[in-house]
């Protein structure tokens, strides 16, 4: 709404054509040196500057890219966006933040406003209760290019920046085996999402693997009900009293796991070892502190960002691909080490 | 960069004018009713949706809210804009993000952005290295909506949304006194910024009123070095054995000055109390979990948002003016409460 100075203005102001305003600005032959000087003169006190967005805009393009995240706040979210501005600020594009609050709704809203906005394209992850794909659809009809990030729609012909999920819980899960660990319970995230799925996937071939059985028994879905950890919790330490390892999907969970055990008389490592997933702020500030998978979100941001800005320059078609990034595991004390458990090694 | 489907398209189509497509869309009179269902049926086939934003900025408006924030990975950042969006979510308004990653730099091509959109109104906390305010005076020359928030420039005249870290400062101050506390250190934030200036000026006054006497000595100017945490907490040590309170600027800090307390042989609570500031996640992911001052984030996103959009619909006018958040103490597990120590209790 704010009353930025326009050529209108300048042309008014020296009693001049809109047109000899324009033509001056930029230098037009047919414009004397001393009027360009007269209005250059003008606009610079005015703080005049071009309005790209009209002009872009007339082109068809608002240099603008749209980023729909589930929850801002959840420091995954907010490092991938860090990393997709880092990207964008050697470009001409700005970003335009929806934060869904995990609502399906509120993601349909945010497509339309995207559209309203005549966005260049979009980076999604999508909500906890996205499980109809419409809304992108109405996108894709309008060749706005997309690029999916972390939480993916599989099935739609678009670019996916994924972790490796499966190989990072292969690989946590095989280091608890390896450090002695028998009975390993896993905490997994919601079903509707392919990483949580993922992560399942990899613990179950990592025991496969070290024909160790897999029982249904030892693995929770959470659901994002706190108290639920606890009942399961302690539910199989009754079964399965020999319980010595846990591995969860999400560091924020597998911070109140070990809070959980901590308060049923278990120490992490020394009776459980526990390793989380993402290597949240949580994870150093615990004591002691949370062996995770490595956090990728800011590389994730900047691989969306650049793939997004390939296809807008059109170095890139926008096809259906899958960029994946392999995560490390970072052992920090609530494992044991391999050096420490010799004994234990596989034969 | 989109292919947005245009009237231009519609008419094409359908072998008819520009204008004739235009006024079917919106039902004109002089179109016939079978003209207007063709044309209308097309345009929903196709997704067509107005060009709102360039209908908007032919009027100087842009529908675009820019916010600025110094970065948006700490926490508190990413919880004011969802504050924000909770608030732009019942109007017309999107949020073009900026995170200018503590530069002075990135902050002035933030504003140059805005402008280049021609944003509607922009809400600011400043980056630490911010001590001029010229790219601010730019958007005020324009007659841009601004609101600061948080980190604000105390000298423009613009809404400022901020918390009374002055009283907040000496009510956590007064608890570590009441409690017993005698020989109270200060972590206080960068100099340049005023919250962290009023948090100092709080701890002093409460000192003072107390009858206790303030000693540059306790007090640390941290200048975002942690090392630097060690070498204050052993030197006051050495200077202080009767240490016995801890007041800091920010919870990250506070959290990591436990963790050193412990290092030198300090429990806490138990030698020394700690109370921090703003309700961090790592404030209840530590143990003992952080006594700390109540978070405003959420709280601060809607007030500013809410004052923008009142300034907008000019219900009331850009004057310079302060809305207060008075936040609370939360009391948690690293200070004593106020009846373990009634003996301490001031007569």
């Amino acid at each position: 709404m704010g009353k930025y100075v326009t050529i209108t203005e300048i042309a008014k102001q020296l009693n001049l054509s809109h047109s000899t305003v324009s033509r001056a600005l930029s230098n037009h032959p047919r414009i004397s040196k001393k009027t360009c000087d007269i209005v250059q003169k003008l606009a610079n006190e005015l703080g005049y500057q071009a309005n790209s967005t009209a002009h872009h805009l007339s082109k068809g393009e608002s240099q603008i890219i749209a980023i729909i995240v589930p929850q801002l706040s959840l420091h995954f979210f907010s490092k991938v966006v860090e990393g997709i501005q880092k990207v964008l600020k050697e470009t001409e594009y700005s970003l335009l933040l929806f934060s869904t609050d995990e609502s399906l709704e509120e993601e349909i809203e945010a497509v339309k406003t995207c559209i309203k906005h005549r966005v260049d394209g979009v980076l999604v992850a999508i909500s906890r209760e996205t499980k109809t794909f419409d809304h992108f659809k109405q996108l894709l009809k309008h060749e706005v290019p997309m690029v999916f990030f972390d939480r993916v729609a599989n099935f739609l012909p678009v670019p996916k920046v994924i972790t490796n999920d499966y190989q990072a819980s292969f690989d946590a899960t095989d280091h608890l085996l390896k450090t002695g660990c028998k009975y390993i319970a896993h905490i997994t995230g919601s079903i509707n999402l392919n990483n949580s799925n993922n992560r399942l996937y990899g613990y179950l071939d990592a025991l496969t693997s070290h024909e160790i059985k897999t029982r249904e028994s030892l693995i929770h879905y959470y659901e994002f009900e706190l108290s639920s950890i606890d009942e399961f919790l302690e539910k199989t330490l009754k079964k399965y009293p020999n319980l010595d390892g846990l591995f969860v999907f999400n560091d924020y969970v597998a911070h109140y796991a070990v809070n959980v055990l901590n308060k049923l008389g278990k120490r992490v490592p020394d009776d459980i070892s526990v390793i989380g997933f993402s290597d949240e702020p949580v994870a150093t500030y615990m004591s002691p502190k949370l062996s995770t998978v490595q956090q990728t979100a800011a590389k994730m941001g900047e691989l969306a960002a650049q793939k997004i800005i390939s296809i807008l320059s059109k170095k890139e078609p926008m096809v259906s691909e899958k960029i994946i990034i392999n995560p490390e595991l970072i052992l920090r004390e609530t494992t044991k080490s391999l050096c420490d458990t010799a004994d234990f090694s596989p034969k």
